[in-house]
Order: C-alpha cells, then structure tokens, then sequence
C-alpha cells in the first residue's frame, strides 16, 4: 500500500482510521495530494469524489446525519475551503459531526502573494467544535525552512524539532477528532504541506499515538424533585424538535400518550408516532389565533410544564404561542446543550433522551385533567375540515404535497428542502415508517439535494427528495455526483419562483416583489436531468400528478426526478384559504 | 418614494447613495426586506437580483474591479450570508472593494434555536476590511424588546436610547464605506431587523449625517536615495502583477523599455505592452532551468534590484527564479500594500504607481549596460521555437488558446479563468488593446463564470470570458443571471476533467488519479445552455474550431458559448513537449 512520503499526512491518515472514521468526501486538488493519496489508496476508506466543495460539504452531512458518526472533507488551499462554510454552520446547530481537513501551504508563504492562499487556520471559529491548525513537518523540508525562515531552525537538532512537531499534531488531531466524536459537532484541522507534494513511500506507516475520550461520568440525577412537579401539573406538553427514527423506546411514548394531563406535540421532523399525538401544529394554532378573544383559548392551552427534545422547531405559530403564553418550567433533555428557544428555560437534563426517559417514567403517574381533551378537540376540528378542503381545493402545491405524501411506499427515508417544503409537508399526516429528515441547523436553502444523495448512501430503503425550484436550482451542482444511487427520487415543486414570500405578510403584487423578492424565473429541471443523467418527467395538473406517481417508485436503472409546475399566483391564495376555512366553525367546539 | 419604516435600514440605504455606491446586488429574502424595499425603491440604485449568493458576490465583484468603487451586496440572515466568503476572499486578496449589507435577527434570537440564525457578526474576521455589526433600532420595537429582553430599556428613555443607537450605527456605517472606499477592500455591515420587516413609510428619509475621509496626507517622498541606487544598478528588472488597463502612461513605459539596463517582465494580466518588454516569462524560464549548468544563466539574469507593481503574480517559474536569485533591492510600489513575495522586499513607496513614476522618471537615465541584451536573447529564440513548434502540433488545449486568442476583436474585454486558463494564456502574445482580467486573489475556480458576468456589465466593448471545463461546472449557476447581455462570449475548453493535474509533477495514470485528482466526467456545457438561453456550438478539431471562430463574435441576439473539446490524454504531452521543444539548442545562444 501506498503512502504520502509526509510523515504529517501519515498521521492524519492513521488517526482518521484508528478512530473510525471510514467515509471521506474529496475534492480534487494538488496541495492536498498528500491527503488524497493516503486516504484513497488504503481501502480501510470509503472515499467519495466531489468536485464542488459547498455540495462535498453537504453530500458529507448527508452521510453523518445517517450514520451519526463523523465524516472526513478533505479539501485543497484557498477558496475551497471557504466553500464548505454553508454546511459546516448547519452541523454545527444541528449537532452533525464532520471532519473537516484542509491542506495549506506553509505559514511562511501565507499573505506574500501566493496563488491559492488565504488564512486558513481559525476562518470557521464562529461555527465550530474546535479548530486544530497543525505543524510543518521539520524534516520533510529543512533545506527550504533553513533557506526561507531559519529562525525555526535555531534552538534544536531537525531531529528534535520534527519530533515536537510531531507530537503537537497527535495531541491536536486527537483533541479535534474526539471532540467530533463526543459532542457532535464539525471540528476543522488544518495542516500546512511544502512541495513535493506526490511522493509516496511503502514503508508501514507509524503507529497512530491514540487518546480517548474519558468516559462520561455516569452524574446521578435527583430525580424525585422533577417528579414532584411533574406530578403535581395539570398541563404538561411535550414538544419534540428535529429527531432521528427509533430514539425513543415506544413504550415511554405510550405512558405520555395516555396521561390526560400531557399533550405530545409533533413535528415532521420528530419522526416520533402515535394516534394520541398532534401533529401539524399549525393547524391547531392557526384557528386560535383568528378569534376575536384568543386570549382566552390560549390560556386553555397553555402548559404548567413544557418539555422538549430534539432539535430545531420549524413551527413558528408554536414559538409564537410558547414565547406569549410561557410554562412555568421548561425542561429540555439532550446530551450537549439546551436553547432557551422561549425564554423561560428552566432545567437542562444532560443526558440521552431515552435514558432520561427510562429513568423518568419510574416515577411519573397519569393524573386527571382536561388538558389532552381540549387539544384534542381542536385536532378533530381541523381533521374534519382539512379532509374537506383538500377534497375540493384547485390544483397547487398543497395538492402536490397531499399526493405525493401519501404516495411514499413503507419504510422511505423522506428528504424535505427548506423553506416551503417542509412547512407544507407539516400540513399532513406521515405514514411512521417514513422516515423525515431536513437541514434546519441553519434552515438554509442551499444544500439540500446534496444533503440528500449523501443521505441515501448508507440508507437501506431508498430515499425520496422532495424540493421547491429555488432550492433545487440553488444545490443543481448537488447532481454532479457519481454515486446517486438508482432507486433516489426527487420530487421538484416548481412554482417558478420563491413562492413562500407571497406567503409571507407584506408581499405585494409589484414589479419589484416579483424581481426581488419572489425572483421569478422560467427555468425547469429537465435540462438538468439531461445532464446528469436522471430520468425527468413533469405534470401540472392533478391527474397526470397521480398517473406519475403510479410507477414514480418502482424499481429503475437511473434515478428519477418528477417536476411538478404549480399555478404561482394562486398557490399562496390556497394555503391562506386552507387556514381560514380550517378555523371557521371553531367557535362552536 | 417608499422606504422601509424601519430607521436604521433607511439610514443604511441613505448612507450608500449619499457615497455614491449605485450597484447593489440583492439576493431574495425576508430578513433583508427592509433594506431590498430601500434599495429597490430608489431610481438612483442599480439593483441586480441574483438568487445564489456565492454567485451574486462574485458578480458583484466583477462590476467593482471594472467601476474600481465598491458595489453593495445584500442578503438575509443565516447561511446565505457565508456564501458570499469565496468572493470576500478574492476581493479581499484582489484590493476589490465590496460593501457587503447582511439582514441579521434581533441579538436576542441568536442562538436560542430559530430558523436562518446563525453568528453573522464577524464571520469574515479573517478576510474583511471592517466588520460592523450595527444595533437595532428601540423605537421600532420597544414593547418586543421590554418583553423579551427588559434590560435594555434600563438608564434612559426610548428616545434618548434610539438616538444613541441612530448615531451609533451611523458612526459605524461611515466608518465601514469610508474604508471600502478608501482602502480597497470588502466591508461588512450587519444589521438586526425586528418583525414587522415589510412596513413602508412615505415620509421623506432624514438626512444622511456624512463623515468624510482625511484628505490623503501628500507625503514628501525623498527620491534622491532611490535615483542614487537606480542609476547605479546595471541589471534593473520590473515585474508587474494583476494590473488594470491604462492605468500607467505609456511615456513612462517608453522610458524604461528603451534602457539596456532594464527589462519589464509582464503577464497577460499586466494590461502592459511594449516591443522590448517580456511577456510569457516561462517560455524564458523553463528553458533556462533544463539546462544542466543553468545556474551560470540565471546568474546572468539575476537581477540587481527587483521593481514591482501591481497584483498578484501568476508564473510559477519566476517567483521561483526570484526566490532563488535574490535582488539586493526589491521595491513595490502600491497606494496600500507590499507583499514580500520573494522574501527580500527592501522599500515600500506608498503611493499611486504612476504617480510614482511622475517623479521618478525625472532622475532617473539609462546607463549601458548587457543586461536587456542578455534577456532578449532568450526571447527571441523561444519566438522562433515557438512559432515552428504551433505550426506543427497535434490539435490539443495549446491549439485552442493560440486560435482563440489571435481571434477576439481589438479592445475586447477578455476575462480569464483559473487555472491552466491563465497559465495557458500567459503563453501566447496579445493584442494590446485587448483588456485582461483574471480573479488571481485566491487563484479560485469558484466564481470566474460569475466575475466575467459582472464585469461585462458596464464595459463598453463587449466580453469574452475563457474557461476549463471544471471551472464552468462549477460556478454553472452563475449563468441563473438576466443581466447577461447578448455580446457576452463564453468559450469552454472541455479536456474532460482537470487537466493541469495532468501537467504538474507527481502524477500517475492510476484509477485514483482519474478519480481523486483530474475528476474525470463526462459533461458539456450544452444542456446548461438550453437551459439558460445561450446559444451553443462545440468544436473538437481545428478546423471546425476555426470556423466557428469565423462569426462567433458577430452580433447576436443571445450570447454565445463555444465548447472546444480536446483529447484528455495528450494535452499534457504536447503541453510539456512545448517547453522542451523551445528549451532545444538553447545553448547556442
């Protein structure tokens, strides 16, 4: 097996194996060659080729978001590396691990006029775990350092010298790896490499110097006090941010959804089910607030207790309501940290959700309240009502996201774009074997396709991508992909523009909304599926919607993409139409 | 005229116009609504819509290297912002002034788990002329603030607190265009905005409050020291980097062109011309470095004192040469910045260059000398190679920039990718009135598409824009861009993947190599031109290439893209066999 001449390199190379971590997204470049060789040629990695790095980025979270483990990057000097920004900022809030390595040149050819050079160590501490900015090998290139800067040389025999360098980059690579591993997080290490920069050895490479992480002190929790209050409130939520499939064992979920006293509040992205839970959110929030005293419904429903988990809330009706009416406590459980999203936190239990879980429900008892009956009449409401209104709505984006929901066949990974889709896809009802994931670490609109085909490498079910048109002509690089795999399927909602700013208040029919704000283009998919190979067809009405979708997921030699065009200046009139009617006869319940 | 009502977004829209920057580059969104009614609005801004932002900075960096005065960018919050770093970057490193306008939330929602909020101020620390991060207005949102965040009500009234955040950000905003202006560099202002974003106002907009820049100090420079030193040197060389069109007096040129003890060495980006001066460098160079004894040559082409100006340079082989054999003497003359390129900068003149040269020229004669003589030598031999050596090779990426570039009309625009466009270029003669520009900041292949869009902007004459096939496909969307006017040009030189890795020292013709290194894909450019309405040819022999190049700059209704594709395998040969093609019988001379 072949191996950078770089002893630095080398190590990198062994430390990312000796901890694990076996998928490693390349993008092309010389400075990096060191890297590219080591990591390429030991078939101990998974590597994976991507030129553009803002979808390498991506298409890399994509696959930690999977398998929940760190994923290397391996980029080139220069500008490259600031292309993975977008992604490393939605792993840092979304609590994804990545391993981002960036090749520099030396310290002393930064800022004097060198080709692809920029300050690369420390250009992500605003969104980062840690940033390791290792070491020039010494001995690698002691003719140039003594030539060009030979201050480094005084004070030590090269020997000496390489060995200090050497250790300071095992501490640092270890500090940076475990700190990804335990805390889930994107950490950045840059290593600096003077030419030649191809050599390669066949010597065995050094043994990695491996630290681990301490264990984590088992901290015994005083669980009786929480009982108390919890035991003690008449309305407790529980409301579940973005969360992985199969974290929580069913049978807690069962205890909570059988308690009167709690309502569990879902979202798409919970990926946590139950006939007892209230999903779409908004469908109950929406109607409460277009009455005239909502006030008074309100403090119905506002919680003594609130409890979160997961990550990221999409609903901004229910931050609204919590922010207005605030619990009096609000507890949130995860292992590394806990937002104070409605400020009033009061308790962050630092653990793992369900081991929180299978502490807690030794001491919790179903108590009498009308609290569950009060949400839940507010759920039937607008069950009954939406099956109406979709029943009888024009052709829109609603009816696409109606139909193409349920058209998922069991056990899909579903990937939702930002921003309209997931909040469309938050109006209906998910068959719980699907399961739900989006980028709402930054809620940006700008890698999600990649995100997806990097999701769909390891996912045994196929995965289904579902995209607005902004979204999905924004990441079109994301398809310059070798590895999509044939049975992925991407679902484009074209409306030909950011259809959600009409939605929005404050929009207006101007020349200047449609050219700025709504950015209203011509553009389609299907030139972009010729490209790149993917198979495209489209519709615009609900019938050819439907025929398409027939045969949308069977079993294919090329991924397939369905575009969908939606009437662009009346989808928003039905979205807001589908509010109002919901929240008409409201009063009566 | 409408604004926004919110007053901090009108005094930020008040400021740029009042300073002149009429260009502004708005990506869409909502956060950013205040500041896009604002710019929109007003018939004195030219606004640009440009939806991916990775895109809009780079055209927008396009326009200011042309303009050479700052153009605005404005975006929304969260990760939209990062996408503009590659550019900030070039911008940064190219003295290219941008003033980049991000719409932030309020300080009190960042990092408390909502949607598009990430840490925006300061996130460019590393590469930015002045990061401010201004206060969000009191009056706008006093009952939101006394609710959410009370604390900052306390010591003052809402008035008196509004108009210290008012003469804060003013203050700031001042501060930041002053510096883009001044010092030719990206700025950032962050400013946090409070729902509602969309309110408009039709009261007139209070006065800017202006604080203008020092008048430059005319610092008396004592030219005596340097006439001294200059009259004494028998081997002066001037070397100039990235420098814009006619921005040196030719009667100065014609002074230094006719000393034998002076030679000018130039790069396509020098925007330099002169019989006697020396383009191509390497076609000097390379030759000169096979020679087994070629330390006795580069001896003899050492200089004595080392004179630049401008940008950053692109060959390779004269930093090398340079770093090698070292002047006693390296000046630089630039109104900001001196970089010490070759390690042994001596005297920074901080000024205007050909304001320089005003009073330089005066105290300065020729003396006799070799030295010019010894130089031209070298190039005359490498004209006569060179010539034989096109007109007998096999068609291949040398072919393509030989016929292109004797094809492009006189006084052109001609925007150059990175990078083996560039390295290629640099190998070929060109017409003088031809203009030439290439980002050499970062030596990105991230944004050259997006640049040369920019750039074509306000240019008189029309635009031809040369690219490699990786770059094209990386910035694909910078073509998502209604501005293109139908002169614009584009040719692709498709060799199928990144063929200067083919070219640079290591390489191996490995399945990895393939892979990892040159990205070997089977892509053109046709689909994207359907796709964006471009006309499209493509050219695989040099006939063909020659036809199409017959009435390829004729006037069209759509731009124009031609897409020559050359063979993989060969390009580096015939490349390489040029060098030693010209290196032959060198040592006669």
């Amino acid at each position: 097996m072949k191996h950078s001449s770089i002893p630095s390199a080398r190590s990198v190379v062994q430390h990312c194996k000796a901890k694990g971590l076996e998928n490693v997204v390349i993008s092309p470049g010389s400075r990096n060659a060191p890297l590219t060789i080591g990591f390429s040629e030991d078939p101990f990695f998974k590597c994976f080729s991507i030129v553009d790095e803002r979808c390498a980025g991506f298409f890399a979270l994509g696959i930690a978001q999977q398998i929940r483990r760190p994923v290397v990057l391996v980029c080139t000097s220069g500008s490259a590396l600031l292309n993975y920004y977008p992604a490393i900022a939605e792993a840092f809030y979304s609590d994804i691990p990545l391993v981002v390595i960036s090749a520099d040149r030396p310290a002393y050819k930064v800022d004097i006029g060198d080709g692809q050079t920029i300050r690369q160590d420390r250009v992500f501490d605003r969104h980062i775990g840690y940033s390791a900015n290792l070491r020039q090998d010494i001995s690698h290139s002691t003719e140039r350092i003594s030539y060009y800067a030979p201050q480094w040389l005084t004070g030590g025999s090269v020997d000496r010298l390489q060995q200090e360098v050497l250790t300071f980059n095992v501490q640092e690579l270890n500090k940076a790896i475990n700190i990804a591993l335990k805390e889930r997080t994107p950490v950045h290490i840059n290593i600096p490499f003077e030419e030649p920069l191809y050599d390669v050895s066949k010597a065995p490479p050094v043994d990695p110097e491996l630290v681990f992480n301490d264990e984590e002190s088992n901290l015994e929790i005083k669980m009786e006090t929480f009982w108390d209050v919890w035991n003690a409130s008449e309305r407790k939520m529980i409301l579940v941010g973005v969360n992985p499939p199969n974290t929580i064992e069913q049978q807690f979920l069962d205890v909570l959804a059988k308690d009167p006293s709690v309502v569990v509040l879902t979202e798409t992205t919970s990926n946590l089910h139950h006939p007892n839970f209230f999903p779409s959110i908004d469908s109950i929030i929406a109607p409460v607030e277009k009455l005239e005293d909502n006030a008074t419904v309100f403090k119905k429903l506002q919680p003594d207790l609130l409890f979160t988990f997961g990550g990221l809330i999409v609903s901004k009706k229910i931050k609204a309501f919590l922010r207005e009416y605030r619990p009096r406590h609000h507890w949130h459980v995860d292992s590394k940290k806990a937002l104070n999203t409605f400020f009033c936190l009061s308790h962050h239990f630092k653990m793992d959700a369900n081991a929180f879980f299978r502490d807690f429900v030794q001491g919790i008892k179903p108590i009498s309240s009308n609290y569950y009956r009060q949400w839940n009449a507010l759920k039937e409401h607008y069950l009954e009502k939406r099956e109406a209104y979709l029943n009888e709505m024009p052709f829109s984006d609603m009816t696409v996201f109606n139909h193409v929901l349920k058209s998922i066949p069991p056990n899909y990974q579903l990937q939702l774009a930002n921003s309209s889709t997931v909040r469309y896809a938050q109006l209906f009802d998910q068959d719980p074997s699907v399961k739900v994931y989006c980028n709402r670490g930054t809620s940006g609109i700008d890698g999600s396709t990649s995100t997806a085909i990097g999701a769909s490498m390891y996912h045994k079910e196929p995965t289904i991508f579902i995209s607005g048109d902004l979204g999905f002509l924004y990441d079109s690089n994301g398809l310059w992909n070798t590895h999509i795999r044939p049975d992925f399927r991407i679902i484009v909602v074209n409306n030909g523009g950011g259809g959600i700013f009409r939605i929005l208040p404050g929009k207006e029919d101007t020349a200047n909304f449609e050219t700025y704000f709504e950015t209203v283009h011509g553009l389609n998919a299907k030139n972009l599926c010729q490209m790149f190979g993917i198979s495209y067809r489209s519709s615009d009405n609900q019938k050819s919607l439907q025929v398409a979708l027939n045969d949308f997921f069977n079993e294919s030699n090329k991924p397939q993409l369905l575009e969908v065009f939606t009437p662009r200046f009346t989808n928003n009139k039905i979205l807001l139409g589908y509010f109002d009617f919901i929240s008409s006869e409201i009063i009566n319940h």
